[in-house]
């Protein structure tokens, strides 16, 4: 702890958010390297290639076998989600919507790339060194940009461009091997990645902001508010992702009924966790008035904890008891850990030294444990008279060397997917945190956080250039 | 009347605006008894449970015959429909657009739990006793509280939350029974709900908003219009409610041509309704400019009355009829009964003691009437020559004990239907009017109407923190 | 030159924007004819007419392989570009998001069904002179009414309400001629339109505003900016462009692995586009900012320059390298051509006197134009290695008459389709720009333009409501 207090402090030095050489070079650079590494690896996949018409009379298929009609509406609704749902739900600040829509797109169209790269070098390199890319690809590289646009909410308004492209490459390539081994050594399922997106996206988040920790950030805090309007607004990226997020947990569920019940357990998840959301939200307020931080937020975690159970028999009530208790959880989680109305200052920047944004902790990382925990539970506790033979192997892929596997020691794999995603998570983030303290990056200085002003371009204020206000203004200077 | 008067008076009280324990205390309850139901009654469905992979190899059906792929593109254009359609054509309101996006979210989360109940009980109970669910009653249970929230649109910004979740537990519970009878005991068809939805919702919402007559309301009306942001956020609802109608029309039609024609047919009204209304809107402006209002609202009032016909042979130029008389009648609606440019003071508010926030009436009521009635011409004009001796079984689903029925008796039933629809709304409106209107659920004063201040913390006003208004505050306290 | 400098000045006429006569007028008798047309010509086709039951027996077929199931996701999405994202994005003016988003909505829903005649005339007329519609020419209705909107970011806040349905009246007649001789003609494909929309549309609308070239709009130029929150509203726009564009693309290639491979191509081009744009952005500004207006527009580039080229084998990194080039001259053009950081003025003003307000020469022209290309090369050089035999057949459509057709003269009809559609636009645009000057249109003054006020009654302002305001204006009062 010491050690990293003194890092910390070693890297102080003046800012200079100038990114004008060093942002450009960054992109051309990654871009040409994504081009080339393109053309090396990534080939189109049996079914988005030319040759289908062939392989499809071969096989005796109809098009409709082609994954793409299974996957094609899921993956736009997931599409939704990575750049409206996060982009918009992180405009609630007043003073730095263009960063929150803007940064997000940044780092998911860079993400996409790196993800199909790192992904299909673990997943799908086939005999030639190629990888062959389909919707399924397309969907998973979403995923794995999700995990970053979390940690992005951690540190969203303190951080530069380049810091969020950095944070993308390593948030990326964690992802990539960290996903790796739940699913494919550990053989755990995590089909809406509570574990390997949400557990894993948010401790990396936390960790970063907790290395680059500001120690004088409050009297900033003027522009750490919100509007009347830029609430409205994401209220548009809570509602999408609050929507989508059943075409998020059954995106890459098995075909038939893998994918339909893992869009019921979702929905009803979620309808729960708003009425508890909103019930604490009240509760704890001396007038019985809600707070909008919780709606856009908390509605939310019901859909981050049964992710990884979703695709499983978690049953309709099963799946509301998780919704109740997630919308309790998470919103208890702002008010008592992050904004605090209770102690006098935020308990995890007090006595952590985490400032976290958007408050992810409650949103991701606490729902994403209990998701990866209720997931293990209801896999140890499967059955064959529950799921059927064959439902038990379809579901849980007891297939090939796993076909041993009995339902208990499935358990016992996914806790220990969860544990793989809390490491990495915290390991990972610490190191990014690190790199992105070192003193090259064009970070903002305190007075600069949560303000577009230091990264883009703003047009004239409305206020300015209001006809009443014009009067105001020249009556002052009249006065002098 | 006079009865209905003196108990208006009865129940006249001073207002308290806290709901600090009555709130949280029916979304708790409330949650936890849909547990409990879940728990005994709702399971998945065939094609949702994991048996599915035997029942498939049984029966020689591919994943793809499972409802899943035919039903959830259009379920989650519904979805949007119902969550960002709904909310943000309500956000026109200057300040009461936490309200509208929040409560619509509210009421929207409890009530499709409530709907999978209340409908599974009169639809889909098995011989178990067991509820099964799937996708379509997914979207059965949101089409549901879409009736509930076409009512809010009448009451906006003049009830309570706690209001607001009664409301929806009696128009869930009024809706199963009213579309039990339409459908199954009538046998009228109703694949977008111009009767059990629109019509139903609409009176509804009326007869509460007229239970719950405010004579002194107009002195608050300061906040009860628009400012241009906010018309521009309700635009976003109008816009996905409009493109995405054609799903809701076409989500529960038949498999194959019924699903495709009701989607060609409503597309079709739509876009004629567009035109006449904001012909209307200008035609009636002494400048001919536009009124957001009618382009809000009556250019969606062509999808509401081809709801009943939408899977009929309405024939593309009998969609666009009806959409053309929709979009006339739809804004001269808000021109003269609503808003009222012509008479002194609006029609509706002054000789029918019905305030009305959203028009709903013309929006809802008037199109949902005439597509009950262009629904029974429509089946009563059907014929073998255009439907095909199948067809027109399948269409009108002569089957079972209505295999003798004939065309111009589907007419009559389809009428019987829409009056069915329209005495449940009328007789539940008032019911729950009366029932609204007892001092207990924490409704707002006059003076707090459309104001987001009475439920919500609201963040610190944008021109509060403006440096130009500060120094205008600042002068003023001098001057004192 | 002379001559168009002449009939410019021979318009020029005091302005008045009542259009209280012609507006409602024009489509009241527009939607009649629709309906009389309709009535002739419209009917089902085989997929959405009742008959489909037998139809499905008699050839031994499923529900599935209605097309509707392969094409509604796809449509949905494409109907969301027209409606929200051409309509946000040009919610950027500050004081023009009235006319953006609804006379957006008024072009497209006037110009689907105005398209669907059209193109029915050209490409679906059958034997008894009916055109038989289904999703497909839904889907084309709206990929048509896209050229028009196209043309409308040219002229954007300059135009009257009855100019714009005028402009679309041409633009679709225009677009369904040029899109048969491309199509049918010269049988050049063309499934994302970078021909037959983009550079059709881009020339047909900046050839109109090189006609209504206004020659003192300088002074107004005031209300030509965006502020804070209206750049957020045009976000919405560009996402949901962004997001759907492999949709769009994709919509109606081939079933299998023709939309696949679209999707993909797509993705990929929009990704890479994204990081080169914002890396010129910031490489031109002397601090490095990034420019809202770049990644409002420029970010799709990437989009427009892979429509004809997403169903062939561009290969993933061919597609990145046309997004990675797209990005930077489109961003340069904003720079150079329109904005104008380096030259005093902008240079298409200035040189060429057209005055283009959404920049749409940067966003469709040139990669319109790179898009026709992109897509001759790649057709010239397709082998049968590389497709397959009959993936050559297939995706190029070597059938019938064509059969004899080899890839490099394919490249040859994709030349020609490009020039085709070059022509159509100049012409168009130049016929349609005189029809637009004559002085009987009710189009704004200079001082009116990007002005709602001229064409909506509009709210009271925010600024007017607030009561630190009222203050103000009392003071004043007082004061004098």
């Amino acid at each position: 702890m010491g050690c990293i207090q003194s890092f910390r402090q070693l890297c102080d030095y003046p800012k200079n958010t100038n990114v004008h050489i060093s942002f450009p070079a960054v992109c051309f650079v990654w871009q040409t390297a994504m081009i080339i590494l393109f053309g090396i690896f990534i080939r189109y996949n049996e079914e988005s290639d030319p040759h289908w018409v062939e392989h499809k009379k071969a096989n005796n298929l109809s098009d409709l076998d082609n994954d793409f009609y299974f996957r094609y509406p899921s993956f736009q609704d997931v599409h939704v989600m990575i750049f409206i749902g996060f982009g918009f739900l992180m405009t609630f600040l007043k003073r730095y919507s263009f960063g929150a829509v803007g940064f997000n797109f940044l780092i998911a169209a860079f993400g996409i790339q790196w993800a199909l790269l790192m992904q299909g070098w673990f997943h799908s390199l086939d005999a030639e060194g190629k990888i062959r890319i389909g919707v399924e690809n397309l969907i998973n590289a979403d995923f794995c940009v999700a995990s970053c646009l979390i940690a992005y909410g951690a540190v969203l308004g303190k951080v530069s461009n380049v810091q969020l492209l950095v944070l993308t490459l390593f948030g990326v390539t964690l992802f990539a091997v960290d996903e790796y081994i739940i699913v494919s050594v550990i053989h755990a399922r995590d089909a809406g990645g509570s574990m390997s997106i949400h557990t894993f996206g948010a401790y990396y988040g936390l960790c970063i902001s907790w290395m680059l920790y500001r120690p004088n950030l409050n009297q900033s805090s003027r522009l750490q508010g919100s509007v009347y309007h830029s609430d409205v607004f994401a209220m548009i990226g809570t509602l999408f992702l609050w929507m989508f997020w059943p075409s998020f947990n059954s995106a890459i569920s098995d075909h038939g009924d893998g994918q339909h019940r893992a869009v019921i357990n979702t929905y009803l998840a979620l309808a729960s966790t708003v009425l508890t959301c909103m019930a604490i939200s009240s509760l704890f307020n001396k007038h019985g008035k809600l707070d909008m931080v919780h709606i856009q937020n908390s509605t939310l975690a019901g859909g981050v904890a049964v992710g990884t159970a979703a695709e499983f028999m978690l049953m309709p009530y099963g799946a509301l008891i998780v919704g109740f208790c997630c919308g309790i959880i998470s919103t208890l989680g702002y008010i008592y850990l992050t904004v605090c109305l209770v102690f006098e200052s935020p308990f995890m920047e007090k006595h952590l030294k985490i400032q976290d944004t958007c408050g992810i902790h409650n949103l991701h990382a606490m729902p994403g444990l209990i998701g990866g925990i209720v997931g293990a539970i209801t896999a140890a506790s499967a059955s064959k008279s529950v799921y059927g033979e064959e439902g038990l192997i379809n579901t849980f892929d007891f297939e090939g060397k796993f076909k041993d596997v009995v339902p208990t020691q499935q358990g016992g794999y996914q806790a220990a997917g969860l544990c793989v995603a809390l490491c990495f998570g915290v390991g990972g983030g610490i190191l990014v945190g690190c790199i992105l303290r070192l003193p090259i990056w064009g970070d903002p200085a305190d007075d600069n956080c949560f303000n577009d002003e230091a990264y883009w371009e703003l047009p004239e204020d409305e206020e300015a250039a209001s006809p009443v206000l014009h009067y105001n203004n020249h009556m002052q200077n009249k006065d002098v």
